[in-house]
């Protein structure tokens, strides 16, 4: 299941993608702005999309597209305003993109999607797209992956994509992707983005299906501080070019392809965690001995979103007693008598009694975890290199097992929030 | 319905009822560690408990006990040692401190409730509770209502209590109450506790109900940190000492009594959210024009409970964005359309469009409700007055309302939450 390795080039690693990345002018700051993902075929589309009821226009937009129908050229990024709490004029706006876009391609505006991230409330500098777009399609290249990273962040320390490549009847078939996000919702600003490209040749109805999945155990399974976003989007293309046979039902391939699209999820999701807004480490919580995987990741996703317990890993405090009290608040029953809680190497809790156990060490585990969380650069961009935090509780009530990823909470989390006073 | 004023006393206040607090060694520092309500004559009981699975061992005494029979003539609390996470050893000492208790008082151990706070994991100072409980017998007083609120607390910085009377069939009738809690967990430790004495003459099954209702309408609107304790409890005792006829049904009579036992829940609730862990101010959230009162407090509550809205409160930033996020993913389905914010005075957001304010005026009104908020000493211990910040918000969809209250998040939550490295 696992037989893949990794490739480099992001959403531009799977065949016939190109992709850019420019700085047209919307983020005050001059960073890069605005993102394309083209694929040179017809490709289906598959997206997850937020559930708030205060949705981006692009969201919406999106939505009623992939509605009518799956094929897609484009996916046209920019950061700066995220084009929600925007009324109708929004609307009209990302419309307005679109069309722009069609025009440059030469393609039916049907075929781009859209999404937006930054400023909730204001209205995109559409002078910008008008200038950028012609710029943008004119960079768009087959080496461009990264810089579309670079493009679509916000608030986020590193830009944040990866790639994948297993042999599929014998053909190497690629999927690649990238994301943006570091706070559910950013102080004053919008979003959980993500985008995969993929070259397998797979049915749409199949390859949302796949999609669901890959995006309940990974996106689904992060928080940084519990706050939904109005635009979180999960869009991923599959365009065909690796030439397999086509991928309809579930069926040994399938399962291939799938669990590589949740592993490129899998990435993307963790890493937004640990660029969480003040983060000083990543945090994985495995939760084993469910009734079911939900319920696993029902009690994964509490215990990574309490404040308490990511107060104490921030002070480095081995606190199973939080833990605990987490996991029993999730909405999932279970024995108390039965809990089990390790941190790294460290059995906390047995059989729902606390065990005597070298707190100091497990300080330190904690200590040294964070210490080797480093932030280098490479190339043009920041890059992370760490493990996380393990937390494992078992609940001793059955075979579900889930995971869930969440990050510190430090004095810069309330730093960055608080001290954005417009 | 409000024609009720407040009288001093607190748990004493009503007819019937004495209390006591001690130090009894079961806390490190020496403080008031023990104390006792007691009850003249029977009183009925009704109680709302945590609805956590990992629960203390009075928690599941006190559940146990109300199951089997309702009157009851003494409450036993301790502040040190939580009784949580301590296995079958914390049963059995749950159940030795009662059998204390009753040979003291001559009672049957059956007619006696129990609770708990402070650190989990801790087995109880049942030394300390063998030397203490004559004492604590012999100080219980007419007078002690506010002692023993003051031997409850842990982490808070003040003591909470409130007593209100009002004239039911020409006589005065009574409640009193109490509570302690500074975020849902503290460091380490559990609890929001909370006892409230009536004398009305009342039914068990009534005076469960309007409790239930009352506990909706005020500890399970308020949030700190969004994790719940393992030994949340509120107790409600009415023993008929005031000489009124039996209120058995809901009619005017029972209406009055309901509106000031969920005033004096209400008042518990908002002077615990105000002294959250590192709180500099109340917050408030009013929520109209939801399809019911369940939905309005439900997106009440998502929105005081966010940790970005928290923030931006403590960073005194009028960002209505976050509320209108906040209320977008609170599962309450409504037309962003009609979405209408006002923070104070300040209307921030109309027919879902963002209006033009005045953004340091509002930024004024933050600072101003957080520089009015102070803490007094008064008598033996600190006072707080002060007013909460407002955030109301409509939903343009309905006649249902509903308030939730909170506190801003500081850096002196996660710096009491991180630094308590045991």
């Amino acid at each position: 299941m696992t037989d893949w390795q990794v490739v480099n080039g992001g959403v531009t690693a799977p065949r016939g993608y190109r992709a850019a990345g420019i700085a047209a002018g919307l983020k005050p700051s001059g960073a890069p702005d605005l993102a394309l993902i083209l694929s040179e075929t017809d490709a289906i589309a598959a997206g997850v999309f937020t559930t708030s009821q205060v949705r981006a226009a692009c969201v919406d937009y999106c939505r009623r597209r992939l509605n009518k129908r799956a094929s897609t050229r484009a996916i046209l990024c920019n950061a700066g305003q995220a084009n929600a709490g925007t009324g109708k004029q929004g609307v009209q706006d990302a419309k307005e993109t679109a069309q722009l876009l069609a025009q440059e391609l030469l393609i039916d505006p049907q075929d781009i999607l859209l999404a937006s991230t930054g400023v909730i409330g204001q209205r995109m500098k559409m002078e910008a797209f008008r200038a950028g777009i012609p710029r943008l399609v004119t960079a768009a290249s087959q080496e461009g992956g990264d810089a579309a990273a670079q493009a679509i962040i916000t608030t986020d320390l590193v830009p944040k994509s990866i790639a994948l490549e297993t042999p599929i009847e014998g053909r190497p078939v690629r999927i690649g992707g990238m994301a943006k996000g570091s706070g559910m919702i950013h102080p004053n600003m919008a979003t959980l983005l993500a985008f995969v490209t993929c070259d397998a040749l797979v049915s749409t109805a199949l390859w949302q299906k796949m999609l669901n999945r890959a995006a309940q155990r990974s996106f689904n399974q992060i928080t940084v501080d519990g706050d939904t976003s109005t635009n979180d989007t999960l869009i991923a293309l599959a365009n065909g070019q690796s030439r397999t046979t086509a991928i309809t039902e579930m069926g040994p391939e399938a399962e291939k392809l799938e669990a590589m699209l949740t592993e490129v999820c899998q990435y993307l999701a963790k890493a937004i965690a640990r660029d969480g807004e003040g983060a000083t480490c990543l945090i994985e919580v495995q939760v084993s001995g469910a009734p079911n995987e939900q319920a696993a990741c029902q009690v994964a996703k509490t215990i990574v979103g309490s404040s308490l317990v990511k107060s104490a890993i921030f002070g480095r405090d081995p606190n199973w007693g939080r833990i605990a009290a987490a996991a029993g608040r999730a909405g999932v029953p279970f024995e108390p008598e039965r809990l089990q809680i390790r941190l790294g190497n460290f059995l906390l809790m047995d059989n729902g009694q606390p065990l005597p156990f070298d707190r100091q060490a497990a300080s330190d585990y904690l200590k040294q975890v964070a210490a080797e969380s480093s932030l280098e650069q490479e190339g043009q961009s920041m890059q992370r290199r760490d493990n996380p935090v393990i937390i494992a509780v078992d609940l001793g009530d059955g075979s579900g097992t889930g995971k869930a990823w969440g990050c510190d909470l430090s004095y810069d989390y309330v730093k960055i929030n608080a001290e954005y006073t417009t």
